[in-house]
């Protein structure tokens, strides 16, 4: 098997750790084609995962995927549109990123490596200190100096090693493959190859609810770094090339206002994604100020997509609106309903939409008391056991 | 089909809004007899479940169960027993509750009732008010005035309506039903009967896992009221009466030495749980001083199983092991660890046990922060971008 670059298609052996293609550009996996079996995701699209034995999902696996799809009959009606969750939140660290950890671990060991690591603003910091406990590996993150104390204790409980360096998110994730490659610690990033094909699961699982028939209009997609649509595009790439699908359905990324350096580039027709100064958003998990595959994004949502940015208040009524149907998220993933609902004030009607819930709101307490708190009146009241029925 | 005393077998018919016995002991549903078709966990088993449509579940479920078990060899290596855990943290609002909640919405709806509520410490407060927010339902949620503030947000985030009364929990579990029953609304409380037939799911899982040949030795269940357990039984009772499975495992309840009245009881040989005037442990979630189905856990224990209780401390380290392998459960959930090493250490071995894991760790922060400060050194540094190959 071969990793190809997504720009120049320059390709690569599978078994150098190469992450980046020397023009820069992200690499990935070869396409892959393949049938379908029974069992949970990994075991039904075993085939799709030619590098990943039964013995490291049984070694290596907290059982990440399989993740429900609701529909929620009075968010279609509202918003004109049939909207469909893909509820991430129900992974094993409570977002998507387990997925592509579980892959990127995996590919570690492979390749010998005894140390790993990541750089992250929560998610994936997160996720990476879980899998690396699983797996038995030394484990460091590196996060920035500003991380907010309520993300610290979810990552340092799994007895990683956290480094809080000042510099930018861009800078940090640059340094980190350098210093990695030197050091010999694999840093499974936002947009590692393998990470990115541990993401295919969440396509091969939402064609599969549709019996492979989706006639899906759009997924849309909360975009950080870009490795999560890239893997979910490249799902559907490989059942297109395999015949078990006839149409790729289209993407929306969504960025937050604060931080849209692939909006930016999109709506000015650029090829390259630029990088921001000072990302400033409620929606910290896609608050990535230069996006390592925001040019294959880019390249993507040309042939087909779109790109679109919403601001922090919209992102907060959005998880409101979710909240209050039984979905409590995190702002980066009511990013996907904001989205839905600014397209449909521009006039977009009867689509069949996938938002993507990346993540849990219980990992942003801060965002839920603003929310609560915003409300006209707190819904708190006090009394005595006799008083009771009184108030009821 | 009828409701059931689970002590003394007077029957109702199910049409009414029975919770309890008139002697004071909980209903269950009659046993049912089914086979087992494809799909998620309430398609496969749907014939256990005839009250409940496909409708029912398009109208109401936010994707509960279909959760993963998984073995971490190390942990069984470890305790000599081979261990494997229910991850029931995967639910839509982190906990198992939400599969009873479910049950339990569905029954309200079809009794007519417009309001719903509960009486909680935590995981089910949280779990209602997102299940009676995707039905629509008035929801009300009675807590005891010393709820920690940790709790509160992801219980109003879905709109629903916090009371804080002054009373023991115990009271406020009975008033609530007397109050329920004369003002309309439909308390779905710990051991509901319909909450009860819920969590027959996970009972389901674990059978299928296995190809329903489980040969488990214990089900390791943190009980607090006790409707967890009964309704795993429930599941295990009604596959053997369908001779699907042949033998029914044996249940460990584990209780927090801080709060053990089941445990109490059960050592003492008696038939009926006392109640604990002033229940302390870090184990909120299976704090309950006077469990409503304590009896029926002690009929069942008598048949085959025991009854366990654990430390405060015996539960942080067993939380602490579990994060260090990959898995951030809530104290409670730890419990159900902290007895597998308690019991191993008097001598049980080989053995093959499932560890059900409750509720997500991002619930008790404070938990989480306890663990991490108390390891020797704090694994955090600041470095400059230019040192950083230094330290890595």
């Amino acid at each position: 098997m071969k990793l190809i670059c997504t720009a120049c298609s320059e390709s690569y052996p599978s078994d150098l750790a190469v992450q980046r293609c020397s023009c820069g550009e992200p690499v990935e996996l070869e396409l892959i084609r393949a049938s379908i079996e029974h069992g949970n995701v990994w075991e039904r699209f075993g085939g799709f995962f030619p590098y990943l034995s039964k013995e490291h999902i049984r070694n290596f696996s907290l059982g990440e995927g399989n993740t429900p799809i609701v529909e929620i009959p009075s968010l279609s009606q509202q918003l004109d549109n049939q909207i469909f969750f893909k509820n991430e939140t129900q992974n094993p660290t409570w977002s998507f990123k387990d997925r592509g950890t579980l892959t990127g671990v995996v590919r570690a060991v492979k390749l010998g490596f005894s140390r790993i690591g990541t750089v992250s603003t929560g998610n994936m910091a997160a996720s990476v200190s879980a899998y690396g406990a699983r797996a038995g590996l030394e484990t460091t993150v590196l996060v920035r100096q500003d991380i907010p104390e309520e993300k610290i204790y979810p990552i340092l409980i799994h007895g990683s090693r956290l480094i809080e360096v000042d510099a930018h998110f861009g800078e940090i994730y640059r340094k980190s493959l350098e210093i990695g490659e030197r050091k010999g610690i694999y840093f499974i990033n936002s947009d590692d190859p393998f990470r990115v094909e541990g993401y295919k699961t969440i396509g091969f699982e939402i064609a599969d609810y549709f019996s492979f028939n989706p006639e899906i209009d759009y997924i849309v997609v909360p975009t950080g770094s870009g490795g999560l649509l890239r893997g979910i595009m490249k799902a559907f790439r490989e059942l297109k090339a395999s015949e078990l699908i006839r149409e790729i359905p289209e993407f929306i990324a969504v960025q937050a206002e604060g931080c849209s350096p692939i909006v930016s580039a999109f709506e000015k027709g650029l090829d390259e994604v630029g990088s921001i100064d000072n990302p400033e958003t409620i929606a910290g998990a896609i608050a990535d100020p230069s996006p390592p595959s925001g040019n294959e994004i880019l390249r993507i949502l040309k042939k087909g997509g779109r790109a679109i940015a919403v601001s922090d208040n919209e992102i907060l009524e959005a998880q409101d609106m979710l909240a209050r149907e039984g979905l409590f998220v995190q702002p980066a993933s009511a990013a996907s309903l904001a989205a839905v609902k600014k397209l449909r004030e521009d006039g977009m009607r009867d689509k069949r939409i996938i938002c993507i819930l990346t993540g849990s709101g219980l990992k942003v307490p801060s965002a839920a008391e603003k929310i609560v708190k915003k409300r006209e009146k707190l819904k708190i009241q006090k009394t005595s056991i006799d008083n009771l029925e009184k108030i009821l």
